[in-house]
């Protein structure tokens, strides 16, 4: 998918910087969400392409890169927006695979979830929980042990 | 599902506690929300049946079933809410079906969601008309006698 | 403010038509809102009189006195939507007054905020008491018999 | 749909007053949103007729239909608020196909779509922006060409 | 203020009971929030003291103790929640002195805000931002070093 | 204030690519928002200069500048989000002004924020709304001729 979107020419550089900034995004999206993230990234190949580059090389290499927050606590803000949001399945169900990609368990990505019903409500914890709760099952993980 | 959970100990208590909260709260949940209403606990079981408990527990035993409003009042406020949040067709179904349960006529209750046009916009107002629509067919309450 | 508005003339039909929804509108704003509502109606003479229009024709004169559900009700359902909305500090502070001016007690509207914890967070219903509190202190109907 | 609609007597005048507000209406969602507009309104004859009254004789025939702002421009307003609000999808299909319908371009839509990643981050733009592809699809216009 | 507050019986158990479960969430809020939590719940007395409780013994006795995630990792979880409700200020007014009291430096919180603009935008991650700003203000903590 | 910016180095290019990308970006946002947008990126000086980047070089620079649809349309756009998002006061305050700038009328703005009432609802539409008078008023615009 990237080769025909590097070679798009924007305000943001020259087309060989905005390949660059393209390639390392696409390693920080490959470390971070794997598959899901990548699928998400080609389904906007014949609507968005734009929108599918501002991901990879905004999103992941300029923001998600930086080095002052490693990806586990990213992915802990991560959850708690999305979960705030609402509305947002897709997007949850890239970032709890995200989660377990970068090291937090299911014990805590579902803690993080029943933490959600204090600040935004029993409904919108609901939710992400059962997003969690297919990609979990997805990948083998249930049940998860409660406490 | 309740025995499980209840031998779970947390901070709010002793386990005798835990259980007695839990108790109380399963009855409030059977009366206002009935079926559909375990059904969205139990799918938790295996996930996270603390949020399970909580939605029992406390939303339902200690925070629902507190005298100082009714329960047919509370279903107009949680209606209210609902339909404000969006993305939350999963919890509206529920309470539908509780708004039934608990005296609101279906008249009410379409009413209620027609109000909401005037503060949430037209959008969501229809969305949680849907979600009354898909709930009134399943109970043989279509159509609802229009005003 | 009614004479300006009124002359105006829409879709909506003549500009008679246009003056009879806009009276009867306003007979139910004085019941509902009462002074606070006329100030915010007139807060848009100079700015968006339309909006004033529609708030006034539309909302109350069209659907706030839709027989279907009474005053009391409607403000449940109201007070439920403006929580959950978030950033309506300004219309929390008016209908906290409607609310009282149809009937609710202060206990009520204070136990429908607290209901509001469960299905929209601590944040949104702590916001919306703090609205109440002020409010009631306006009318000397502090403190709250609580429960 | 309209004769039933049209005979109801409420606040809003007399109901031959009612029925031409009605009809105005029909014709301006005719223009603007064509076929999924009048699916909507059909899907709520046995649920809730007084909403899908409201959306054509106020939200088309009285706001929609202003002078003010033409229907492209409402379009670009709308798309924005659609995809802000999250959890509007079945919304969002109806405008998007309504942007098409008063002149929008594909092109023209993609980009409000991707310029929503700016102000309400990336998960609403993108959840849009799959909406698009969609309606798109069904219309033949994909791939878009991009920029 | 918890005198009152205690003796207050509810559904959740004994009065004992409750009495238990406030102070023990009396002094994990203390640990948390330090003084603006203690201000806030104070704020409630004459308004919402039931509010003020729930906060105390649900939200951080029950809740917040859990240790299935440590203070920081929630407090991650929240600020970007609250940053994703939007119109929530004042409570981000009290959990960025709260992450700064369970470890979280200067330069985590602007940076989880900094993240926070990918997925719900620039107003909103500007907005958690001043927030910021104003509680690092009063706590001499400004200028925050960059990156 | 650019030059710090500029100095820093991240993911996104070389230093030299940062401080064109910069450059670029502040170009556009002085086009756009002019002083009000200026004094939002300075207010982050000390606190999150990289989310001051983020907004000059990502937000004007990459995305704002486009070509496919121009300042004009993206205000429309951007005043709908910002509406329907809720509490961005201070973002609709520059955007506002910047309508304005790129060459929407005050009737224009005027009607675009109450086309919002029909998406949004009336409290939302209002609020925008009082933004708007507030800025019309600064720059001697009031009273907005009616329609």
């Amino acid at each position: 998918m990237d080769q025909e979107r590097n070679s798009r020419n924007t305000g943001s550089g020259g087309s060989e910087v905005r390949q660059n900034r393209f390639e390392h995004g696409l390693g920080v999206l490959s470390r971070i969400d794997g598959e899901s993230g990548h699928r998400v990234v080609e389904s906007l190949d014949d609507i968005s392409p734009e929108l599918g580059h501002q991901i990879v090389a905004w999103a992941f290499g300029d923001m998600y890169d930086r080095p002052a927050l490693p990806p586990r606590d990213r992915q802990l803000v991560t959850l708690g927006m999305l979960t705030a949001l609402g509305g947002c399945e897709v997007e949850l169900d890239v970032h709890v695979n995200a989660s377990l990609n970068v090291g937090l368990s299911p014990e805590e990505i579902v803690e993080a979830l029943l933490h959600a019903a204090v600040y935004c409500g029993i409904p919108k914890s609901l939710n992400a929980t059962l997003v969690a709760k297919k990609v979990f099952g997805e990948r083998g993980l249930l049940p998860v042990a409660g406490t």
